[in-house]
């Protein structure tokens, strides 16, 4: 593998939300992905820019990519590049967004009528079909498999129990920075060979982090609910990271 | 236990969008279940009178209990008293509505952005939490064992078997009628001592029934997309098990 300063991006071939994906020149089983300084929310309804917030969020996924690696779990990250960008393995999405949840919030407690902030016994794990067009609805286990066909019995299962064991490195990773892991969307992606692996990110864009102590929102509920300090926040959280866990990745 | 024509029922309990449910004064262990002349649809913001529907789905129902009893599947029903009326053993519902597809149609075809009509592979089980005021919103086994907490993993995964039994018998039946089974959906209820058992009602008010041959619609949805003709095509339904089964049961 080239070194990563040697790394070229070529033609861009994907836009999302939040990140620009291109080929990488010298390496064909590589992607280069910059992280968008855009917030959206409510299925893109809600949007806004943050200068910034694309540096934070490559700094934050590639820490949390780094720790996962450390403590046995592999991802799609090779290499940070530039200041908001970071080159992946090449992978197909699985176009399931997976849910784990350690506290009812969001989505869920509005739709059963529950209070916010109730721990869980045991975390669970809802699927998403990941279709903007759609607004990426709520799925079970059996549509995934045998409506959508996005994929096999065997390789939900698998998801899942990967998304567990991912939940129980990150609670104690935000742990040790005072923040509390309530829920969080990974994204899966597909090898070649059928191997399944980590992909996408894991930032406050994608997870909620509550304070310990004060109960602050560290993540993008203070853009989806108007909270204010959305970056001040988010940079509390790779401030935090760095500090505790950055000279050992 | 009292024969059926000395059931007295007592006073009214519970009256839900189609029933109303009494105790059975010689017997506290019965229900007196009266089935009722309303369609609702769209969680009960479309609704309709339709005189005569409460003894056809009395009927249907009743002959769809006394079919599977006899291919081994016991419910909660016990005998038919008065023309629009079953005693049933008394259970305490659990509050999931078990819906078993075979066929792409309805919310979830709308959901995916899937043509109606499509065959599954295999049959599968939507589970929805029960409760007028939130809608019926689906949920997964995790919400129902861990969020909601109205059944136990074991328990989900009993109901979820016992609905893919109950879906074979219920294809065979139909299909002795010229009618396919697209999808329906059933309600359990738990004997003091734990049993699960199959209760609530199974007609085509619960079920989406197509003709085979002319894919003529014999259920609700002539009533959901106003196309006519509702009581005529239950009583086809009713007429054509009555004849092939009635007998028999």
């Amino acid at each position: 593998m080239a070194h990563p300063a040697s790394f070229t991006k070529t033609e861009m071939f994907y836009e999302g939300k939040a990140k620009r994906l291109f080929g990488v020149k010298e390496d064909a089983s590589l992607i280069y992905q910059e992280f968008k300084d855009s917030l959206t929310a409510l299925n893109g309804i809600k949007k806004s820019e943050m200068s910034g917030k694309g540096i934070l969020n490559r700094d934050i996924s590639s820490l949390v990519f780094r720790y996962l690696k450390k403590h046995g779990q592999s991802s799609h990250w090779v290499a940070d590049i530039g200041v908001n960008a970071m080159v992946t393995k090449k992978v197909k999405i699985i176009p399931l967004e997976v849910v784990v949840r350690n506290v009812v919030a969001g989505s869920l407690a509005k739709k059963l009528n529950q209070e916010e902030g109730r721990d869980l016994e045991k975390a669970i794990v809802d699927l998403h079909f990941k279709d903007d067009s759609l607004s990426d609805p709520f799925i079970n286990d059996d549509q995934a498999v045998h409506v959508l066909k996005v994929a096999t019995e065997v390789e939900v299962k698998k998801i899942k129990s990967m998304a567990l064991e991912i939940n129980e490195k990150l609670k104690t990773l935000f742990l040790g920075i005072g923040l509390k892991l309530v829920d969080f969307k990974l994204e899966f992606g597909k090898f070649e060979n059928g191997e399944i692996v980590l992909a996408d990110e894991i930032s406050p864009d994608t997870c909620r982090l509550w304070d310990v102590k004060t109960g602050e929102k560290r993540d993008k509920d203070r853009f989806r609910r108007d909270l204010g300090d959305v970056l001040e926040n988010y940079r509390i959280v790779w401030n935090d990271l760095n500090k505790k866990y950055g000279t050992g990745l």
